[in-house]
């Protein structure tokens, strides 16, 4: 198998952490070059004490972010970086001839007027949304094939759009009325240095929070849209819980087709799993549960794979889907792995489990 | 202020835990005897070393539960007991003179029916059903005043309760289509040993659990149609979270008005702000949130408040209502001393914060 | 019972908070003023929403710390501020004929040299040192009866003094190659915007800091010589656990007499039990163990009380001794109210549990 | 490199459930057969979805107990059960000609005596005791590739005698004195019902137990005293602490060589570290920290490290060192597939991290 060197932009924060050690232990990937401002001249091993096993730990040091530098050592670069500050990394990069692949929200929306509603400043670089593909793997993967430019999905909208988006392209479900609960562990934050993400005020506590306009509607809506073939708007509410990992949602659903006796759900329910099986009874990283099995994050941490389970509730007529993921892998450097090794011509579960 | 002497039956679970906590140190209530089968013979300070220092603890002993010898030395009996043993218990109590405080879900349904429905077995003692009062004080108050029988709510109804019930009186929001979607401590699970409870298990963990027919929905729908005056059917998923205590509640509503704009939204605004002023503005353990300020379970843990915040969202017409409360003290023992407070004619907050 | 005027000089902190906590629900003191640089203008119910049921929090609003105008509002005045800036704030609320009680490290010593070897600046008022008292109330109630200027204990100091001056001043065990090793919750870190008491970096880790000279080491070893009556030095290794609250100690110390057989070993213990008894029979916040019984940080958290155990072990001639503390409490602002109950003439339990 | 047939007796705890997961994904080896009591009939991945995504897992049931069969199936069967019922497994297996790594305590000591004196029944195959080695790789990895029957070590002793046992071996500490302070996660307790390990039991507290003399002392003390060449008695504290994963151990050691001063510490402090060196410089799971760095749990979960740290104290004259382990891999089932690693002559880190 061939190898591509590659290198991570921003890889001290939660994602990219996961991006170094999935990197690291990577069987075709070459990683060759990790930038932080803070901790520029320290070695892998010193930041991250948990990859000191590995022998590259010990001679890659953190530089300053370059994209000139970075152009010259990398053939893929992943930006780990805040939204707005990726979008001007991507710029030099790309035109210096690298795939980047972009963790941040700057080039997941295809509108750049719906990027400023949600995100409160001009895009930087608008030409390139047209050029960008969703790094969605399980509906993208012939794009991202071909694609300079992946966008990465954010966290919440890869719990949300993996259940959803057979069901609305197979007109299962109504696109109108959805509603998404959903509960992140606190790496989901990222590794920030604020009050509200200490220990002591996380722990023993649940709360929502961005209600009613969370920042990840709108690629959430926009992909959505996509599949039903017509405008979605839907509710979703983030919530905090005290777990490192992990994103469970919940989907409360309103069938196109109605249904109030058992064997009216049992017909429905044929059709739903059918759904489900012909979407992803080949992909290696989504689980639909069987029998009496419901998500549970601890059952995804650590892992690629998204679960999803799903019940018709003859009493209300709403079908109830959840889902659980790892939010910084499937729902982050892991989905950008997938990328990478899909548009590397890899074994697409290469490096990842 | 005159006082009572009351008995715990069951106390040595979570609830009855809280209930030995809030009524030692009560400033009208004389804990006279609390009854374990496991625990009989021991001190409550052998037991509950944390209540090691009140001189009570050390000269009061668990018995074996006994209905004849409790009637004999308390005026006022509450039973944390499974469903099903609870009413056993409750009949030759009541018989024999007692008022009972009933933490079970035995006595909170009007429809001996429904119980069988939701707890697949008989109702031990049909007849009492009409004779208890649902002990919501919020709601319930001149009925406890004057009740032998208070069937104390449970944790998750309470939360779903407080916040619906002026909203349905008023008419503001339609009685369909209401779902909650409501996240737990593990001490709702009790104090059992059973592996899925185990710390390992729980910890790190998110996941549902009883989807989509949770026993509590007896209770919630059965309260919300008399609040509605109609037959109300609502979706409830109840999930699993790794903290100790607190239920966070959110709630997803269609308001009765249409509305899509920002006055529109403004208007309907003052009218809930009004209905919840007009309900909760002097209850002492509703707190209705202002400003920006969304509830947190870390803020009522070990009181009995119950924190409640809304939005509106114009973009899908909705209405969010998100509520939280500890589960052991307002969600079970902190709102059964509340009715014993009521109905014993003392200040409603004595012995609770 | 007469009633005092207190303020909270620096009350957004973990400290601060639960000092607010303890002196809003006091039955004689009365809380008029509370100050932060961060916080001005705000409501105690604004910062601290679970205080918001208090009718003072919603009047009780924070001011800039200005020592003047406190003197004239309060007659004791807490310092909940870092080591340093307490001092600078001492000075004129003594000269004003405040009685100041300071939480901070700054009046703690005997010695300005030996602060200015763990502390490493010059001690901003080294004059101060003789008039203060070691604000520990099990050793030095009668001292701080008269004093004007308490000097309330360090978290760690607290957990590890308890159990040993008794046994020290008894001479029941050599003064010696004593060895703590203590584990914290994360309150005992502050309320700080550090990267590493997040919650992601605290959560699932356990971790020593401080080896093998942690400042309160200048605090523990002092007071230990006075009660040994010749200096000690000694080891302590604080570890930082997940936990919000709570300290547990484990001493390993060397007792005076050889033992080696069962019976001399239930000699010694006969001792050890009758100095504890001598020194906290009638301590209402000191709570040696019985039985099998060994200390539980969840046992204490909440409350004013240090548990203590203690083993013999004849296979090493060793005694152990474990105890378990709220580092908030009894390490901090409950001990703190402890000393203004003694001060003021009140009953020592006053508004402590 | 030729592949090895394995079984795994007793795999639902929690050391079986990483034995499968580090199995099924091992280059080499070939899971055949898991067996449980209660999950018979079962496939892996609906015991543990965690591992759903392995083809195997679809495949591999769970089957009852028996070694006849077993030896038929497997030429390496691990034995993850209790003491007592381990070494009853292990007979029929070693006669069938089975090559037996037990993770139990059964054939740990070399002494039936100590056995009966630390678990409190006779040995159930005293005979044995002489024909098995002790698992430790780094002190036994010549002895280990000859040994049909591989006692693989406690959680605890594993922390405690990687960082004594070169110290012994060199003379550089005194074998008397010894004191370790053990802080471990829950999952050492295994997934048994049992309440002291519910969530809400563990969550929000530590505490000691087993003091003074726990079970573990019996191994330590065996390897130690063979180490420094004469009889070792310790003094070891375990105590529980609310995470999942992880084992943090603290100990306290008396140079040989009296130092007190900066320069007879720097002398001293050269000796350790060339004799940390000559240990384990070349060893793959073993890191001798740093610098500043001192051991974290966090940094060495998931992986079969054991992480190292030391400091000398001038003022006590002490050396304290620190170890980091997960508990369930290096401290259990990694640890034992390093033994696989090593008897089947395949390279030792294969399958670990």
């Amino acid at each position: 198998m061939n190898t591509k060197k590659v290198a991570i932009v921003g890889a001290s924060g939660y994602s990219g952490e996961v991006l170094v050690q999935l990197l690291l232990n990577h069987p075709y990937a070459d990683l060759v070059a990790v930038t932080s401002r803070q901790n520029a001249g320290q070695t892998l091993a010193q930041i991250f004490p948990k990859f000191a096993s590995h022998p590259k730990s010990k001679t890659l040091r953190f530089v300053e972010p370059n994209a000139e530098l970075l152009a010259k050592q990398a053939e893929v670069v992943f930006l780990a970086l805040p939204h707005g500050v990726a979008a001007e990394f991507a710029v030099p990069l790309l035109n210096a001839g690298c795939t980047v692949i972009d963790l941040s929200a700057d080039f997941r929306l295809k509108s750049a007027e719906i990027y400023k509603e949600f995100y409160a400043h001009d895009h930087p670089a608008p030409e390139l949304l047209k050029k960008s593909v969703y790094g969605l793997p399980e509906v993208y993967r012939e794009d991202i094939k071909k694609s300079l430019l992946i966008a990465s999905p954010g966290c919440y909208p890869t719990s949300i759009l993996l259940p959803l988006i057979p069901l609305l392209k197979a007109r299962l479900i109504k696109p109108n009325g959805i509603i998404a609960d959903s509960l992140s562990g606190v790496s989901g934050a990222g590794r920030k240095a604020e009050i509200d993400y200490l220990f002591c005020e996380c722990n023993e506590s649940v709360r929502p929070y961005g209600v009613p306009k969370h920042r990840h509607l709108s690629e959430i809506e926009e992909q959505l849209s996509f599949a039903a073939g017509t405008k979605v708007t839907m509710q979703f509410t983030p919530h905090l819980i005290p777990v490192n990992r992990g994103i469970l949602t919940t989907l409360y659903l309103a069938p196109e087709k109605h249904f109030a006796t058992a064997d009216e759900a049992n017909a429905l329910g044929q059709q739903i799993a059918a759904c489900y099986a012909k979407a992803y009874a080949n992909e290696p990283f989504v689980r639909v549960l069987e029998g009496k099995a419901l998500p549970d994050t601890k059952n995804v941490v650590g892992t690629n794979v998204c679960e999803i389970a799903w019940r018709l509730d003859p009493r209300t007529g709403r079908l109830i889907v959840m889902s659980a993921e790892d939010n910084v892998v499937k729902g982050a450097s892991g989905q950008a792995v997938q990328s990478l090794n899909i548009l590397s011509g890899w074994p697409e579960t290469a490096g990842l489990v």
